[in-house]
């Protein structure tokens, strides 16, 4: 395997992992490598248990996702947990779902590692977005169609809609969008987007599960999928993607 | 290696194959086992040649990328070379530099081997502007400041800044904005952010060379690094980021 623009993950350091969508052949050499050198990991609930395959015999695994009805580490916590581990001058891997730099709090752990003086280094993963498009079959981009592709996340710290989204950016006809943890939000940003202009025929998908054999796609126009969601919404954690970009004909 | 939710590589059918930004350590497993199973690849010059490393001994080779001062095969003519090669019973990788749903043209191949009734997937790759980032050492996300990631291209298939582009969406101080292939447009692009209102202070950094032990990185602000593009643009590629994500302070 190569390994020729590896730089080497020295006792000590940081390395923030992208562990992709969940399925463990979507994890780079790279990642695999990081793993294998690992001294301790510390890994989110999403990320797949197939990783800890990689692992030495001796790692020290520390659990910091949130999992339903256990409270979970507040983001300081887990940002004090990686600076504590790397000045026992341990090797640390942070394993994240996706990739480290699209809504997974890296800038905390980044800024921390920092501060402390602590060699802190990004392998990037397959990001949710991209892994959905090619469960879909589906380009994010088509000329003359899409031209702008953008990821948003669709719940804010209290789970609502995010207050300060910029609608008229997310209702643009020539964009493709791609939103992450936002099953529950869905119905209202649709109603917001319609009220902007976008068309309610316009095409969707949901990808339930990604990364895992669980995975179930769903289709149809905005309107529908939102109508879905607030009636009947499926049990994993979704994707949802919308524009011209998926439309059939 | 684990392969369990890699489906099957069928004789006769297509894999559109990301290879991420160069580095052959970024390649995915998936990735890799499809290129182990190729009887026939074909690659862009900007997929790297350690790549080759993983291929059988007497896989077909056919390049299609741009190279320069030469002819490269217009798009039309690669669609037709893909369905040709599986409908000769082989197992065909289109190996893609990024991922393949991102600028990319997928749209077009996907069509073409669909219309033929061949069987097509899409293996992700890590797409550039997280490969960017994680270069750089910053999130494209950061709650509060950063809450939207937009992937836009800088170039029209005439070599122009695209006509219709959103520039309300490219301008907006909460995005975090990746253009992909704009070093000869981005002063351009700059001029009219700025007139939307963007400020000219935007932190923003450019990525040579990304995925290459050459990769150079230039950071300052909108108005430098356009200034910067104008009058001595770096000769790799480059990718281009800017948003408040990359501020320092």
């Amino acid at each position: 395997m190569p390994t020729a623009s590896t730089s080497s993950f020295m006792p000590g350091s940081v390395a923030l992992v992208g562990a992709g969508p969940g399925d463990a052949d979507l994890l780079t050499l790279r990642a695999i490598k990081r793993l294998q050198e690992a001294d301790v990991v510390l890994y989110d609930d999403l990320a797949g248990e197939e990783f800890m395959a990689f692992l030495k015999a001796d790692v020290e695994l520390v659990a910091v996702g949130k999992r339903a009805g256990h409270p979970s580490p507040r983001q300081d916590e887990v940002s004090r947990l990686i600076v504590a581990h790397a000045q026992r001058g341990q090797r640390v891997v942070r394993l994240k779902a996706g990739d480290p730099t699209v809504f997974a709090r890296s800038d905390e752990e980044l800024r921390a590692a920092r501060d402390a003086g602590i060699e802190i280094e990004i392998v990037p993963g397959i990001t949710t977005a991209t892994a959905a498009a090619a469960a879909l079959g589906a380009s994010l981009t088509k000329r003359g169609v899409a031209r702008r592709v953008q990821l948003v996340t669709g719940h804010d710290v209290d789970g609502r809609l995010p207050g300060d989204l910029d609608i008229t950016a997310l209702a643009d006809p020539a964009a493709t969008t791609c939103i992450y943890m936002g099953k529950a939000t869905f119905p209202t940003l649709v109603a917001r987007l319609i009220a902007a202009g976008l068309s309610p025929q316009t095409p969707a998908a949901i990808v339930e599960s990604l990364g895992s054999p669980e995975t179930r796609i769903f289709r149809g126009s905005v309107t529908e999928l939102a109508s879905r969601l607030a009636t009947d919404p499926p049990p994993g954690a979704c994707i949802i993607l919308y524009g011209q970009a998926f439309a059939t004909s």
